[in-house]
């Protein structure tokens, strides 16, 4: 029931950077949305700027006075101070601070994201302000209890998508609707039951909850209504935050009543193209993500579909990290070699806007020895009972 | 079903901003949590960073070309622009491209919570850059279709705040403990319900969701675990986002079980001040936010509760406007006058961080004839079936 112990930050990995970049702290600037600045601080708190600062080997959270209490429960690092209410300026001051506390600070790092007054403020206040995103790197490996709070938000996400299937199952074909507890079903219903069970098991959708039917489906994060027509493509993509803090991320598409042709042929190629990156990804070690796409994009590609920038076929990068963010590095559109400790997203799909598409992901872990997949539910394009 | 049509932004304030400040564009760039940025585009997108443009009376998205469509969907402006995929530069130098394409723009308005690479973006391109935080005010006047999409999430919110009274009336007490549904009732089960009831209805908690216990009352956005004592003031303040984006707001505080006389008289004594408040507020056209609050004040102290930065009593603002922001202008640390049209919270509290808490929100409408109270629940200590 508890959101229990969180997984520590890797600030070693900031000591590093500090070193390699010859600078003296490093100060992040933000809201509750910042995932990045949750990383470092796990302050879910209320929509106010905060700040991060890290310098001397210590981490402080700089959080409005009121809500003082929650960021010392909240935060793992050394201390927390209290800053002014609401405007946006005093989190940046309240860090120039905590800068000024400390022994000769003059070169600070900052991630491009922080809100350019607080930058202002920071350089008005003499810093030396050098703006890096190596520090995202942070989050690339994931420490044993990472990997445990990923688990934990995938058995949810696996919940959620067991419910939205056995809907679907359970639903009937009335001419071109499908019916479900007496009303036609519409991709919002269906959208309604899944984001239910994740609150229901403390976690939340996030914006996430993507449910295509038919050319919605080509639409890669459609969230709005339409209509359930039996036979057509029905993609249901979730990537709910869980209780921990921790992001899954998992597609199956199903198609309800009779299957024809076209939707059995791209459900069988884009799950043949799955098989293949899964295989390349379990068997040959040091590959990138890059390598990945290119097996995936050749499967399609050899069963008659284009991929890269066309209107039909796979246009779109077939995997990504997951962790505090739904997309983080490593990014397939990047070569670097995938390693030990990473969770990415394995996700081919093919889209036609005239007729639906099929998406399939799993998300796994990289290990030494192959890779664990974090899915269990198995593939079916008949959604069962 | 649907999320239905939108509300229409207010680009006309845009126009007398501009002009006010001698200024030729306004450029916001942000990512999906960008409140401010939905209230211009309604693009309820992945998370990339996107840019909003308004230049020659015309309003522009510029979102990542996989997302066009939903943006073309979603954007009630004049016309969308496709920008590259996920890197932050992009998206200010896709806002700088439909800059170049409009005659003589050389100074442009942004607010001050841009990414600050964007900003620097924007000025190696050639433009003057003026930082401005009034264009938040587009927001302050709600117009009628705003307001209906204020009461169907007030609706939901209360409609949630039923269901957790129904359960702390249901709930046995055991000792020290209060049973539901077999098991100990506690804050995250009760949230995990509330939750429920806003992911079925198509909104969300949005991290919102504050349920405290006797003591983490006192901790004025509890969203942590804590066992509920029979005897222990619960306090619960919802802020959900309803289906259409705009927010709700409503505090309740109920007894289980026996009540005992601190609780008692707290209840009482901030009931007094939510009516004094609201009377204020109903009968003299013109006052402020401020004036509101001096009212609430005086009832906390003439009861012998201290205000202001105190440990025991009233410490926090009493007030604030509510729209695609849970917090947003007019707040009642400014001493602004409160006008027609404009949706405020009131919310008295009193706390004591070794006993517990009460606070009493309702959420109400300025008209010319007074207010409009978008809650109709009744105040009850005492939990409801």
């Amino acid at each position: 029931m508890s959101r229990g112990e969180q997984p520590t930050p890797n600030y070693q990995y900031i000591i590093s950077e500090l070193e390699k970049q010859n600078a003296d702290a490093y100060v992040h600037i933000g809201d509750k949305a910042d995932q990045m600045l949750w990383y470092f601080t796990r302050f879910y708190g209320p929509d106010r700027d905060y700040a991060f600062v890290y310098v001397d080997e210590r981490a402080t959270l700089c959080a409005p006075a009121l809500f003082y209490e929650q960021a010392k429960r909240e935060f793992p690092g050394a201390e927390v101070t209290k800053t002014q209410n609401s405007n946006r300026s005093s989190a940046a001051m309240r860090a120039v601070n905590v800068l000024r506390d400390s022994s000769s600070v003059s070169r600070i790092l900052v991630p491009a994201s922080i809100p350019h007054w607080a930058h202002f403020e920071l350089e008005q206040a003499d810093y030396e302000v050098v703006t890096t995103d190596s520090i995202r790197n942070a989050r690339v490996y994931k420490s044993t209890h990472e990997i445990e709070c990923i688990r934990e938000t995938m058995a949810i996400a696996q919940e959620a998508m067991r419910h939205a299937e056995s809907i679907l199952a359970a639903s009937t074909t009335a001419g071109n609707e499908l019916i479900w507890n007496s009303a036609p079903l519409t991709t919002e219903r269906l959208r309604r039951e899944i984001n239910a069970v994740f609150a229901k098991a403390g976690g939340n959708d996030f914006g996430n909850t993507v449910v295509g039917a038919g050319v919605s489906c080509a639409d890669l994060h459609f969230n709005g209504d339409d209509d359930i027509v039996p036979g057509e493509t029905v993609l249901i993509d979730l990537g709910p935050r869980g209780p921990s803090g921790y992001f899954g991320d998992i597609t199956r598409t199903f198609v309800p009543g009779k299957v024809h042709s076209w939707e059995q042929n791209v459900y069988e190629v884009v799950s043949e193209a799955l098989e293949a990156g899964l295989k390349q990804l379990n068997d040959v070690p040091g590959i990138s993500g890059g390598d990945v796409h290119e097996t995936i994009a050749s499967v399609i590609e050899a069963n008659g579909f284009e991929t890269g920038d066309v209107d039909v076929g796979l246009y779109h990068g077939t995997g990504h990290g997951v962790g505090t963010s739904l997309h983080e590095p490593p990014f397939f559109s990047e070569r670097t070699e995938l390693e030990s400790g990473q969770v990415i997203t394995v996700e081919p799909g093919i889209y036609d806007p005239y007729r639906g598409g099929v998406r399939l992901e799993d998300l796994v872990l990289i290990t030494d020895d192959g890779i664990e997949n974090f899915v269990t539910l198995p593939y079916s394009i008949e959604p069962q009972e």
